[in-house]
């Protein structure tokens, strides 16, 4: 019986760990206390995303121990389901406010895909790790999430905004709904997937006829404004807060929080990385559009590329600096490319910009290698 | 006189079963009765197509054997050409119905893809067997069947459907031609060209007026549908015609019992894929476009990761038939995806996630390497 | 005093050859002869483009050896810079005629990018160089380029042509401005940008009343034309001038004197492969198009993956020969679907059919790797 009991306490304590240092790898804080950090932050602004993700994240836990047999130190260090929480969040996120009302059966869909996610996760990881010797980072979450998007899924749980999410716009009614609700506002643009009020926009204006209507409807919206400067600020702080889907600043502080009881320097190379976003996001929008730059859309990726590459994956000196740097403007371009182009943003900028500039420091070859078996 | 004829009697039965094989291989079955099989499926409803194929193929070994100089041995296991073949039976596929009378140079265009088809599974083989050490599948044919499609190759052999192959609509006139004619219509779809209808509608209803005389014409054709369960089981049984282009039982159970010959089990997994599929496509489906699960547009790509993941690369136990199950989910929405976004969809889905799954297994990595060779 | 003076003798007589070899490189001709027949040709022609291109090349070869600390031969060889010089000549290109007196910041956006190009070169050559064995051709220039164009970063320096660059038509307007400067439509043209056109005629006729208003107004316009042969062959000669942006006749020569100075094997294959280009561009082109197979669009992709199947990556000899045609072939289709999907072209066709045919040849692996470590 003590046997049995000393086994429980093992597993429970085992799948408190697993669950908290995921939380934190989200963040390369691969460390309790800072996903313990994070997760506070969560159930403070959004309980029930909190709630789907971490069935996401339990169901992920457990196939990769039962089913898979990965062994349970991989799994305790959070590696192999971090991209279960960022999946499960997404997710939750994009469905309706009070779908946990609803469509109860979604808790079922997050349990489901946090079984899915993880089995992307090892077979990239069998890619990657061994062959191509150099880091996954959030791959399995971008698969598993674009394919929840693209499929027809996302809607399922959201049917009024179907074209919104597919980025298709449908009619001009299902937009104007859509725009008195902020907080599906602060999400969507959050991803991206809002783009269908320019598209709209864009469509009539290629006729003449239709071009001499909007404008005359669109002038008074479209005023010229300058920047604010202390909400660019405010969106170098809300960066963090992007990534869990939240544009809540306690959210957030808590994140950096969390960031800095892992490491001070990956702290500065976060704070880097967002100011480097948001002063670019600047320079590439359009007056009508500074409220990405202000909500912290332009920052979270080039946030994580200055941490992976100044500080996670490479050893911080000049040189690393200099190159996180590089990679912070880099993934600011490409997300302003895909943010221009209406493709889903999720984190694709931070992990394309990540495999290609990684791979290109020769000299610490030998700890970007220990580095990644670890990862 | 003797030797020769014994080495003309050698190079007819070499060329014979490298076809035979080659076909068969298609389906993951590298056996001559599971070809001649499927060669007498396509010979009973679509015999055209079957002869242009045939030319591609013949093409391809020639090349292979003469030119590439790649052995014999590895040629007549059929991994080398069966990529040729499926080339073939797409591009007589799109053509139109009687083009063979009226272009006969597609038998010459048939010959030279045979000849660029060999030389890109060559190139492409050479990347993917010795450096990344797993299968090419049917890479080869999607290269070139995406630039035969979007050169405009395609629309030289189908010139009133140009804009439908390029999946782009250019005028209503050219679609309703198009809806009469049924044969064509089962041809693209299952290609995944014919989005354009949809495309049509959703451009227009971005204008007021046009969504309101759009309305009217088409509400009588939009009646809500339920599910026919019997067509959906008739969808499982049609998956295999699907990848040969036709709408026939016949030929698709003439590919059932060739795969069956080759192994039960790996029929097993294949109604297993299909039918996880074609579920999964009624889910995801409005009610008007239940007719893709009914003609097995969905059930064709799960079948083949259902085979590959849990039978052909790996030994048929209780994990990989999981892994199975769950790479034909994922394919599924892979390809829901991609008829969604109107992309052709060919088989694209099946090779993108068996290469993504497949390096997840990690025990028996050597029986996988063994049949990467192989293939 | 003669110490410090003789290093700087060095130093400068490195970094003219460096230069010069770069400049040769883009055509796979390392050798300062030759770059500097380019360079004079582009000096001829547009020397405001050689200036910021050369610029963008200085940059690029300071960071290589002060920063990246790159050993001193392999920057000399000018396969390290060769894509600064390129990047830089197509953001020049891009941006307005007088914009070195409009916006001078010009200056320093291209020796910014000139890092940025080095970097991302360093990050991808430890992905290929040591990892996947292949050469990196000219990888580094597209995602930069690509980012440049689709983030908004082009627009900035050519205001009036927004909505061209990022290959989406506002208004109607717009394009009528742009219509009379010839000079821009060539630039644009070259790389897939002036699409617009197509697309807005597109867009308007799924509206039959649009349709008909146009058909009006453009029917002067749509005029049957057959093909030009002499045009044709003018646009063979054109191909190389394209790369470098200008429709210039004399600059096309003095290229290929470059490359006949380097070796005429090379020159032979470079026009077989342009040849080849414009003969297929014939074919695929409605009689509306030809224009841009006389300009020479369809034939430099063609060209340099000839010269680099055919000559440079591997021996001369029948079988390269004859996969140099492949290549061509294959490389000429995948422009046409680029250039129909009205997708930024560059030199991707190249890059990417190279990719994918160079493993292919199986006997002289060695005398391929050998040249990859050179590269």
């Amino acid at each position: 019986y003590s046997g049995y009991s000393s086994r429980t306490k093992f597993y429970t304590l085992f799948f408190i760990e697993a669950s908290l240092r995921s939380i934190g790898d989200i963040c390369f804080c691969s460390n309790p206390f800072s996903g313990l950090l994070i997760l506070i932050g969560m159930l403070i602004s959004c309980p029930k995303v909190a709630f789907l993700a971490s069935l996401n994240l339990f169901a992920g836990i457990l196939t990769a121990v039962l089913f898979l047999k990965i062994p349970l130190n991989e799994v305790r260090s959070g590696g192999v389901t971090f991209n279960n929480y960022l999946a499960g969040t997404v997710v939750a996120l994009i469905a309706d406010e009070d779908v946990l009302f609803k469509s109860p059966d979604i808790i079922v869909v997050s349990m489901v895909m946090g079984i899915l996610t993880v089995i992307i996760w090892m077979g990239l990881n069998g890619l990657t790790a061994s062959r191509l010797e150099f880091p996954l980072l959030n791959a399995p979450f971008h698969v598993m999430l674009v394919l929840y998007l693209l499929s027809g899924m996302a809607s399922i749980y959201k049917p009024e905004d179907v074209f919104q999410i597919q980025g298709i716009s449908e009619s001009p009614l299902a937009l104007n709904t859509s725009l008195g609700d902020e907080q599906m506002n602060n999400i969507t643009r959050s991803f991206n997937l809002q783009e269908t009020e320019t598209n709209l926009i864009e469509t009539t204006t290629t006729l003449p006829s239709a071009l001499n209507l909007r404008d005359e409807s669109l002038s008074p919206l479209v005023v010229e404004q300058s920047v604010d400067w202390e909400k660019v600020l405010c969106g170098i702080f809300l960066a963090p807060s992007q990534v869990f889907g939240t544009g809540n600043l306690m959210t957030s502080l808590l994140v950096y929080i969390g960031i800095f009881v892992y490491s001070p320097i990956m702290l500065m190379q976060s704070l880097t990385g967002a100011t480097i976003g948001c002063l670019i996001g600047v320079g590439l929008s359009s007056s009508l559009e500074y409220e990405a730059v202000y909500s912290g859309s332009w920052a979270y990726n080039p946030l994580f590329t200055s941490a992976a590459l100044g500080g996670f994956f490479l050893i911080f000196d000049v040189r690393s600096w200099l190159l996180s740097i590089v990679g912070s403007i880099v993934t600011t371009l490409t997300y302003s490319a895909m943010y221009k182009c209406n493709a889903p943003v999720l984190g694709i900028p931070f992990m394309v910009i990540t495999w290609l500039l990684l791979p290109g420091i020769p000299a610490p070859e030998d700890a970007f290698q220990q580095d990644t078996q670890k990862f």
